[in-house]
Parts: structure tokens; sequence; C-alpha cells
């Protein structure tokens, strides 16, 4: 099995190797599963081509790396103003989402299954105040996929960066802002020494699902028991996963405002109103050019649509009764 | 195993069997969980009791069902004005909770795994409009737990009805009102046909957790690989039951809007607010009277408190920005 994500990854790398671990034991050492982190065996972002090619038989990752190839597994991952992760989980397991993915991966003998979920992430970190659409025009920021893409219509400049080089960027000024994941993660690499403003709600990613992917034969080949142990397994994680991600982002959301004094500061209404316009364009744009990125997207927005509607008067009615 | 539910419930007694099966075939037949609903074996309220004993193995219920017995289970199951479902498996899984759940069940020789979660429910089916606090003076509604004291404490009645008996009930003008669960539920029981009004939000059970409880002894005899698929399955279905409550809400709360045109209506703020006032006072009361409720009580507040930190800016402000 080989991942996308760098050893020892907290929650990412590290639900995969526990993921692992339970196969291994429910089976009773029937069904052993090597980990490899991303780069180890191949380059983090050639896992979907290995398990495609059958080099291995499984893979971890998030489907948004694989756009290139299929457009539309981006809403297996993360869609800017897309769903959270009760709404996604619910498409995915119980609303026909699943049914979707596995169609989008049929071509490439791959199999899918959500196997984690990252909560809404943060908007990121920045060294300009966001007061108005303006303030957009001419930023650089690290920011990769439909959310680079949404930016730039906004008169940014998104730059891809790996992980390891961007407080350094953000630290010489060769970007003005980044996002990443989420205050545990953030907290981690220490971006709060980098730049003044840490920006919410994050979203360019408000829920991202993670995956596993099963390399067509190799699935097929696998005994019924142990295929059923491998997707409780990974059902299972994805509820780790998530459960995780909100109980350490509570404690490093914590610890950066009340130890680092961290500016934690709301996009404007404004702001977060014209990238959601803009995102409705840059969809529109890919659902123009991939007759598959059409379908999928007619159905993410339909369920959505139907979601808001009981969200507003379940989660959402309940969370202004809290406050 | 047995559990409190009827037989062939959707979802809740559904969701059981699917375990059953799953564990079955994951285990290659090794663990074979024979199910049966409320009252074919044992009847629903003494689940409990029964796995206690070591009459059967394994059940699956709510936690608040044996309040008489554990008053600070309640808190492994619903709470009004406490966490949703996101914030209830993160204290389960990553904040401690399952750790005191554990510590609350010892003295009985049962071990509980969080397995189930219904999301935020609905506030219920009224004949009277609610428009202020005064409106739930006299008010005689099916109610039960730490809600019903709650509405006694507003003035109401609290009345325990079972849940064959409420539609009677309704319809008869025996009660003014119901809660029951969510929309999918409400619309199967029929409730549109009983009462003029669909309140929300669920203020007393916004995020229901499920549990399985098993035999401290029999636990304690599986070989580890069992142990790990019973464990691993019950987190699945966990994750199953939530994604499966949404995308059936979502469905229904359509129908009853379109098909049945039901008037749903938000509860009045200052009635929610008088509500959460009275909660207060009502857990500050079961904590003066039980020490474990009392510990179990501030570990609770404690981590929705620091929940509540970081869901402003993570799903609730992005929920706004959705808006």
């Amino acid at each position: 099995m080989v991942t996308t994500w760098p050893p020892n990854f907290p929650i990412f790398q590290e639900g995969v190797v526990q993921f692992a671990k339970d196969i291994e034991l429910m089976s009773g050492g029937r069904l052993k599963v090597k980990v490899y982190a991303g780069g180890q065996l191949v380059p983090p972002l050639q896992a979907f081509e290995a398990v495609s090619q059958g080099t291995v038989q499984m893979g971890h990752g998030a489907a948004y790396y694989w756009a290139g190839k299929v457009p539309a597994a981006q809403f297996m991952s993360a869609v800017p103003f897309g769903m959270t992760a009760k709404g996604v989980n619910a498409w995915f397991y119980s609303g026909g989402g699943l049914e979707l993915w596995r169609e989008l991966y049929k071509p490439f003998n791959v199999v899918p299954f959500p196997a984690g979920n990252s909560g809404v992430q943060m908007g990121g970190w920045f060294n300009k105040k966001i007061e108005s659409v303006e303030d957009l025009k001419g930023l650089k920021m690290r920011i990769p996929g439909l959310g680079g893409k949404v930016l730039a219509k906004a008169g940014g400049t998104p730059i891809l960066l790996a992980g390891g080089e961007i407080y350094t960027a953000l630290e010489r000024g060769t970007i003005d802002a980044t996002e990443w994941v989420g205050p545990f993660h953030d907290n981690r690499l220490g971006l709060y020494r980098a730049a003044k403003y840490y920006y919410y709600p994050g979203w360019h990613e408000p829920g991202t699902a993670l995956e596993l992917i099963v390399n067509g034969k190799a699935w097929a080949q696998l005994p019924e028991d142990l295929q059923k142990i491998v997707e409780v397994a990974a059902r299972s994680i994805n509820q780790w996963t998530l459960s995780k991600f909100e109980a350490l982002n509570i404690k490093a959301l914590r610890e950066l405002k009340e130890e680092h004094h961290v500016k934690v500061l709301a996009f404007p209404p404004s702001v977060l109103k014209e990238l959601k316009r803009l995102t409705q364009v840059a969809l529109d744009e890919e659902a123009a050019k991939d007759a598959s990125f059409k379908k999928v997207y007619e159905a993410y927005k339909q369920f959505q649509a139907d979601h808001a509607a009981w969200n507003a008067i379940s989660d959402d009615a309940y969370s202004k009764a809290l406050q």
C-alpha cells in the first residue's frame, strides 16, 4: 500500500498505519498490508497510477490529486463551497456518491472507498489583511486545485508548493499567503511564526475526503470475508480520522490563540460572497469541458441543495440556539 | 444480542442487523451474532441488565435508557443543548469520553462502544403554536428523559409513551405535542396527520448516540482478532448510521413539506433561551445528587466549550458563508 503522505504525517499517514494494523489483526494475519509513505516506493502523486497498474494493490490519498486524469474526481475530495464531512459522507454512503465514484475509477481498474475526512479546513495564513475583494488582487498564495482557480479568477496568483516549502516561502515573502490544513497541522508547521493573520473559514476545502484505492484485480481476487474486512475497516478509519481531527484541532486552536497569540480573523462576507460566485463560474467552466465532470457536478449539486434544506433546520438551527 | 428497538425498525435495528452480518462475514463465520429485537428475548429496557448478567453477550440501545441505574450514562446518549454528532464522536474517540463511559459501566460488567448517531433530532409535533415561554405552561408533551425534566421546569407536563402509542394520543388530544426522531421516522409514523406544526430544532436531543454493549466476561474471552472485528465493526456502523439518517431525513423532509404540506416552524429564540437556562438548572440538580454524574458533566462541559470555539470558526462560519 502506497500513500500520498509524508512518513509519520499525523492523522493522515497515522490513520493508514492504523487501518493496516486493524486489517491484519481482524484477518488473523491472513491479509497483511505493508504501508509505504509517499516517495518510499513511488512518488506521492503516482499512487493512483501504481494502484491502477497493479504495481501495488492499495493506496491512500485524496481524489483531487488525480484531477488531471479524472477531473470529476475532485468532487470525491473537496470542492470550494461544497459539502462538509457530514453531507459528503451521507452522499457517499447513502446518496449515490460512492456509486458515481466507482464509475469514475472503473476505467482505471481502481476501486475507491471513503477513508477519512479532515473536517472544515482553515482559510489560511496571510501577511496582509483581507478587507475587500480588492485585497485578493495580486495576492500570491499557495493554494492548489479548484481553490487556486477561483483565486486566479479573483485576480490573485495561486502558487504550487509542497508542504515542506511553505514555511520558508511565507517567511521570505515569496508568497503573501498560504493555506495548509487546520489548526493542528498548521501549528505543527509553525506557520504562526511566518504570518500575521489566520483566516477562517476554509471556503476552498470545507470537508476534504480521503480515499482508499484498491487495484480492481487484487480486489476481485480477495475472498468475500477479506473484502468485507477492508470495506468495514475503511469506514471505521473514515470515522476515526474526522474525530481525531476535531479533537486535535480543538487543542491546537487554543494553543495558537493562548500561547502564540495568533490573530484569528474572519474573511469579510463580501469576500466570501465573491469567492462563492467565482467558484460557480469555475465549476461551470470545468463542466463545459468534461462530460463526466458535468454529470457528477449535477448529482453533487442536487444532493448539496437538498442537504442544505435539512441542515438549515437541524445543525444550523441548533447551532444558533446554542449561542 | 438483544436490542431496545422494535423488529425491522429502520436504521436503528437495521444497523444492528447489518453489524451482525458484517461480523459474521469478517470473522469467516467464527463469530456468529444472533440478533433479537426488543421484546423478543427480553423486554427492550432490560437489555442492559441482560448483558450485565450475561444472559446475552451483546446489546444495542441508547445509554439514557439506563439513567435510573447510571444517571451519568445520559451524557453518552443525548443531553439537551449538548453536542451534535461530530463533537460527541470526537469526545468519545479522542477526547476521553469513551474512557469515562467504560468506567461508568465497569461495575456492571459491561463494555460499551459508540455504535450509531441520529444526528440532530426534530423539536417535535405540536397542536398549538409555541410563540413564547408562556405557551409551554400546561403543555402535555410526550418527551422522555432530561428533556422532559426541562419541560416540567418550564411548566409543561412531560408524558411517557412508547412509540406505538404516540399517534393515537396526539390525534385524540390526550397529548398536545410529541417529539419522536427526525423527518424520516416521523413521516413513517404519520405524525403529520395528527399534528398541525412541526418544530425545530431538537434542542433536547441534538446528536443522540447509540451504543453497543458487550458483557465483560464474554468480551474478555474473545480472542484479540475477534475483539478487533467487533470494535471496528462498531465504529463502522457508527458512521453508517449517521450517514443513513442524513440521507433519509433529507428525502423525508422534502416529502413532508411538498406532499404533506407540513408547517415547519422554528422555536422562537426566547423559548430556546429559556429552555437552555432551565437545562442548566436541571443538569446542576442532577450533578448535586450523583458524584459520577458531576464528574462526567464537568468533562463533557469542558469538551463542549472547547469544541464550540473550534466550531465557531469551522462549521458554523462556513455554514454562514454558504448562505
